[in-house]
Parts: structure tokens; C-alpha cells; sequence
């Protein structure tokens, strides 16, 4: 372990490996179109935060495995994570414009190209993990790696959770409904994050059922303090105008328990966070708390 | 093998047994929300021949692999099918409005749901292959078969035949251009339904290369057929229009190379795909030559 970074160096330092690891996907020699390699590596390129690619390294490392194993399993949920947000931008889903400040996807390439651009993420995804095998990990647990990640991105998860978001209105969904939009939309992918990460170190089951739980709750408190932000942030430091949520009439939780309520349920989700990974299962938890702090603390 | 069906009440024997796999895809239990499961089972439903599962099967009982293992991998590349032709028939795509007769997914449920119950299909088909393991398969031909699914289903595969047959156009694409459309678009996947149905059954690297040869050479014919069908067929068998193809300006082999000449291409990539499973290397080869055979004749 790097112990010598602090968190925020430690972040960087990942994100960056991860960032030169995706524009490596689609090799110069293999004979796809062109303009699908752009359309799909200018989305890979658009940024963020790389935060789950970083959980499937941090994970793996809180177990003693090694993070050259996790990576190909890091730059597949991170190419999941991409291909939602092009499907999501789409003029048929959100219609937005801009993401990260960049035009997105489909103003660039056009919607047809944005939609396959998307599918080609997806579907390479599983290609991209199942790479974990050509670096030492054993097939059955990269077979478990892929068979959870289509259950955590797919209708039971991620794409559950983006149905019930489009089909949530301000004054037709409660709390519970909003509930299950963020687990599944996500903190699905969170958790499966974490659990890969473990796996490819060859963490048991009640090792992963830890990080499961450390995930649902850093994962739900992200989603919460998005909301807050979405509050209280800046154009600067989002991306997108402070306020949007609301204009769109978003179901947000400062929009059912305001924002004093929901910053403290934040602090209490990174309490059981903390707790979940703190108990003795997860072997060497230090940079896993530190992420929970970090992504506690953001302001963008 | 049961020999005591033709080669039509084999195939409409196994598109049965597929069609009731398909239906319990998403079962009730699960908590997903009810319009994602009506949206994908509406277009699972929508019938057509089942041609990739059925080369599931059929190539596994070739190898005397069990019909009952090879099940999940057949459902998931119908599934992988039934996805692109979801997102095939949006309007930033080929705005169709039927399919096989019937509206299509998006005029039904809208195009946002109609992306997401693609999406929903194309990641759970990795899901419902795993499950190959749980009825014996081995673990590394279970990830070998997910991870070739991800190559011949995306970017290199159909998907990129998706995006050259966006691009192409009468007059600015070549014989050589159209090869690669047809190569990917279509022969791709029934390629992978070959090679899986193998693997399930245990076939080494020389059949399944037989396998990969035999594939190409239908998956090329039955796509000429398509084209030459598109001319000769009746609104009645094809459940579109006759001349739609050259009504939408779209490249085809009789374009090209007439309509003679097209139908002397399926023969010739007939006798292709039987020669390459008559040498031996396929053990049980009669139910491949009746389906070379029988695609060859077809006249929808």
C-alpha cells in the first residue's frame, strides 16, 4: 500500500492510471469504424471522478490483492458507468446538452451514433473484465465478477433504478420510492465495485457481505449529497446550474427532508460506512474510510 | 439426438423450449419495475425463427454436448438479438414501426423505455449465460463464452456492423464494404451461437474453428437470402413491404451483383458451410447440414 499519498493524491494517482488504461480499449488494429472508436473513447475521455474504478482498486487492496489484477475489472465498471450517462443524456431520456461542461455524446456524434456508442461500452465491459484472467485470478471468480456485474447494472439494478427515476414525479413518489431510485440507480454499481475489487483479492463471503454494506451506505450518502449540491453548489463546481434538480422537478431528498436533515443523514450513512468496514472482516480498511471522509466532504 | 424429427419440427420443437426459457427471464420475485419486465418480455415474445439459439443447440449436439446445459447461452443470444433490434428500429435508427407485424418496442412503450429494455436485455444476457455454470459447464468455457459474446456482439462484432451499415450508401459503399456490414451485422452472431454451443459440449480448437468457418458461410448466405427475399418475397411472409431495401436506398448483394448472381452466391456458401463440417472434425454433423439446407430454401 502507497501509504505515503494522502487520499486526495492517492485518488489522482488512480484515476489517472485508470484514464490511461481506457484509451487503450479499442487497439489501433482492431478493424471497427472509426467513428465509433471516437464516439466512445470522447465519452471515456469526458472526465469525472473515476470513483468506481477507484473502489474496485481500494477494495482489492484492502485485501492484500494486487491492483494491476483489478484493473481491467476497474476500467469496465467505469466504461458501465459511461455508457448510463450517454444513454441518459439522450434527448428520449434527459435531453441534456452538456455534461462535465463538454458537449455531450449525442450533440457531438449524433443520437444514432450515441446510442451504439453506448451499447459497444456495455457490451465491451464484459470483455474488459473478463481480462482479470489472463492476470491471475481464477476463472470462477472473474465468472462471478461478470455475473454480478450484469446483475448489479441490469434491471435488477442500475437500469431498475433508471426506469423508476424516469417514472418518478415530485408529489406521485415517497421516500421509499426515492430510496430505491438511489440504491439501484446508484449505488448498485458502488457495490458491485467494491465486491469485484474483493473478489479478484479473493475475499470470502462474509468479507464481501462487509464491503456490500460499507458500499450500500457510501452509496446512498453520494447520491444524498448530490442532491445537496445540487442545492447548494456552484455552476463552477458542478458543471451544470446549482438548482437544476428542482427546475426539472427531480425527487430529491432536500425536496422530501430538507437540507439540514439530509446532511445529517449523510454524516450517519459514512458512520455506518465506517462501522460496516471497521469490525475486523475487512483486513487492512484504511484507504476504504478515507474514501467514505472524502466523498463525505465533497463539494463537487 | 432425436432423429425422428425433420428439420422443421426440430426447429419448431426448440424454438419452443427457447420461448418458454424466455419467458421466465425476469422472474416475478424480483423487484423491478413492472413496465422494464413488460417492455423486454414484449419484444422477447415477438417471435421470428430463433435461428441463433437453435445453432446453439444444434452445435452442441454435435459435439454430444446436453441440449438442457447449452439452454442458457441460447436464451442470451436471443436476448442479444432482440436488443439490437430494439434499438435497431428506434427513430434516431431506422424508425420502423413493425417489426414481424407488430409495433415496435418503442411505439408501444416510448423510446426512453424501449432504450432501457435494450440495455436491460443486452446485460442480462450476460447474467442468463453464466448460468451455464450451474448446470456443469466448466468455469473457463463459461468465461470464454461470455468473453467472446462480448467480442462478436460489440464493437468489433455487430455492433461495429451496426455502424458501417448506418454509414453505408448506395453508390459510396463497395462489394468489399457490404461483405463487412453483412460479416458483422449478421454473421457475427450466429458465429458465437456456433462456437458457444460448442464450447458447452466441449470442442477443441480445431472444431470449433469448423464451427467458425460453417458459421461464416450461412451467416453470409442467410443474409444474401435476406436481401434477395427483400426483391422476390411477398408482404405476407416477410411482414414488410417487398422492395423496402431499395426504397431506403440500402446496399444489397442483388444491388451489386444482381439478382442471378446473388442467389448462385447462397449455393456456393452452402457448399461452404457443408464442407466445413463433412471433414470429420464435427462429430455429429447431420442437424448443420439440414439447417445449411434449410436456410437456403427459406422463403421468409
Amino acid at each position: 500500500m502507497n501509504t505515503d499519498m494522502n487520499i486526495h493524491e492517492y485518488i489522482a494517482h488512480y484515476a489517472k492510471e485508470v484514464e490511461d488504461e481506457l484509451k487503450r480499449l479499442f487497439p489501433q488494429e482492431w478493424d471497427i469504424p472509426g467513428i465509433l472508436r471516437e464516439s466512445a473513447q470522447y465519452s471515456l475521455d469526458a472526465g469525472g471522478k473515476r470513483l468506481r474504478p477507484i473502489l474496485v482498486l481500494a477494495a482489492a487492496e484492502a485485501f492484500g490483492g494486487r491492483m494491476e489484477a483489478a484493473m481491467p475489472v476497474a476500467c469496465a465498471i467505469e466504461m458501465i458507468h459511461t455508457y448510463s450517462l450517454i444513454h441518459d443524456d439522450l434527448p428520449a431520456m434527459d435531453n441534456d446538452d452538456y455534461r462535465r461542461g463538454k458537449l455531450t455524446n449525442h450533440k457531438v456524434f449524433g443520437e444514432a451514433m450515441a446510442i451504439l456508442a453506448g451499447d459497444a461500452l456495455l457490451t465491451q465491459a464484459f470483455y474488459t473484465a473478463s481480462q482479470a484472467r489472463s492476470l491471475g485470478v481464477p476463472a470462477e471468480q472473474v465468472l462471478a465478477i461478470l455475473s454480478e456485474m450484469a446483475e448489479y447494472s441490469g434491471a435488477r439494478g442500475m437500469v431498475g433504478g433508471q426506469v423508476a427515476d424516469m417514472q418518478a414525479e415530485q408529489g406521485a413518489t415517497d421516500l421509499n420510492g426515492l430510496e430505491y431510485i438511489h440504491l439501484h440507480k446508484t449505488s448498485d454499481l458502488i457495490i458491485f465495485s467494491l465486491r469485484a475489487g474483493g473478489r479478484v483479492a479473493g475475499a470470502d463471503e462474509k468479507q464481501l457481505e462487509a464491503l456490500t454494506r460499507y458500499g450500500r451506505s457510501i452509496g446512498l450518502a453520494f447520491q444524498i449529497q448530490d442532491d445537496i449540491l445540487d442545492v447548494t453548489g456552484t455552476l463552477e463546481k458542478l458543471g451544470k446550474p446549482a438548482g437544476s434538480d428542482e427546475k426539472q422537478q427531480k425527487v430529491t431528498y432536500p425536496f422530501f427532508i430538507g437540507l439540514d436533515e439530509s446532511m445529517q443523514r449523510v454524516r450517519e450513512l459514512t458512520d455506518e460506512a465506517v462501522s460496516a468496514v471497521s469490525s475486523g472482516t475487512v483486513s487492512n480498511p484504511q484507504r476504504l474510510l478515507e474514501l467514505a471522509d472524502y466523498l463525505m466532504k465533497r463539494d463537487r
